[in-house]
């Protein structure tokens, strides 16, 4: 059973200031509730369908035991999800705690106003592949907690330490390496360049890396055109840079 | 000037039949318009709102003496355009024709029912970027002329040759090094076996590459995972692995 109040809720968790002040967010689908089960401390309750409990009750026998899960109706469960088509099965998670040191001996992805949900997740998403656990983002970029962006993340938000409105001299330039991914950036970066310590800064879709980020920048870099086009898009050309840049570790 | 019937056409053509039957599909926004400018035989008409014309008169003057361009109020742009806030700009194009041999000494993109629209677009504008400029789409992919998938393609359509409905078969194996994208593939695939005449092929963002066609592929490919995630975004993979084998040309 689900109340009317708690329906409104769960809604209300679409909005980023709600999501901040209640420190709360909402995951949705199979994949992504899978992956959040692995962690603790980051499921508080999960919805899901009658339907989808009985094409998965291995799973939902799995939450049953660790959560207080409630089954809601097909409607309800429409009312819960940001999809057209919900998968049935939803849960409302605790926004992760993230310290804000700089941590050091390990890279870090610093995303300037990037502001298409599906490429923030997408990005979230390959940082979390190549073991790029640290994420910063700049004011003004889209929120990471947005339901799109979780979507597209796939589970990748509960791997990674990602910090919000975050200025660039966060990372002090003795101890880093500011690589950024730029269309006129070197092409043939040097990897042996690279300290321990870097961090990788893509800025956003229409306009690129912001000013006076790029003032901050050591080096740019970007991959070469063989064929035709204005660019890449971000999520594409920030994996492609995340995998050089670990290639070799 | 434009007409109801003109504008119920236009509209007409955010269905797949309608695109096909008619030939023809539209193109939106700045960046798209001004790269099928640059080719001849696309444009069929241009649209355009009078706030658009005063903040780029230089184009429309461009696309003036080109082609039949005429002014539509704001509601008419909205009536034709697929997004929620029109850039302003909208052109009638003809759909390209494409040869139906299999082009020889060239790389090709294979993919396999790939559904989602951002995904199909990204895959485009890297395989464009890369100059890998034979397309071939399996049945039940989804249609590259979706005004999904030509908005996030940024205008690499026009630099391709796009087939659809492609069988596997196509590619004779004789003449092709046939390479899959797939989870369980080769991390290190030894880029001097690559043959001049290869097809990387990608599967759908769920199931991955179909039964009947991984047969036929000669070796799987993958890109090794340093962190943690169960896959990476069918894009990101496949831009991946377009710029590994194309690096070295």
């Amino acid at each position: 059973m689900i109340s009317k109040s708690e329906l409104t809720f769960l809604k209300s968790l679409r909005l980023t200031k709600n999501r901040k002040s209640e420190k709360k967010f909402l995951i949705e689908g199979e994949n992504i509730v899978s992956e959040a089960l692995k962690m603790d401390f980051i499921i508080i309750k999960v919805f899901f369908t009658k339907k989808f409990n009985n094409q998965n009750d291995k799973m939902i026998n799995l939450l049953k035991n660790k959560y207080t899960s409630v089954e809601v109706s097909q409607k309800q469960m429409k009312t819960i999800s940001t999809t057209k088509s919900p998968s049935g099965i939803a849960a409302l998670c605790n926004l992760p705690k993230h310290d804000t040191n700089t941590k050091l001996n390990s890279p870090w992805l610093y995303l300037d106003q990037v502001s298409d949900p599906g490429n923030l997740g997408t990005l979230l998403r390959s940082a979390c592949w190549f073991g790029i656990n640290q994420i910063a983002l700049s004011k003004k970029s889209v929120d990471p907690y947005n339901p799109k962006v979780v979507r597209s993340g796939m589970g990748a938000h509960f791997y990674l330490s990602i910090q919000i409105e975050t200025d660039v001299d966060f990372f002090d330039k003795d101890k880093f390496i500011i690589l950024g991914g730029d269309i006129n950036g070197n092409e043939s970066f040097d990897l042996k360049k690279l300290k321990k310590n870097w961090v990788l800064v893509l800025g956003n879709e229409a306009h690129g890396i912001s000013d006076n980020i790029k003032e901050k920048i050591d080096e740019k870099i970007s991959i070469k055109k063989l064929g035709a086009g204005d660019s890449l898009n971000v999520s594409t050309s920030g994996s492609i840079l995340m995998y050089l840049l670990t290639k070799n570790q």
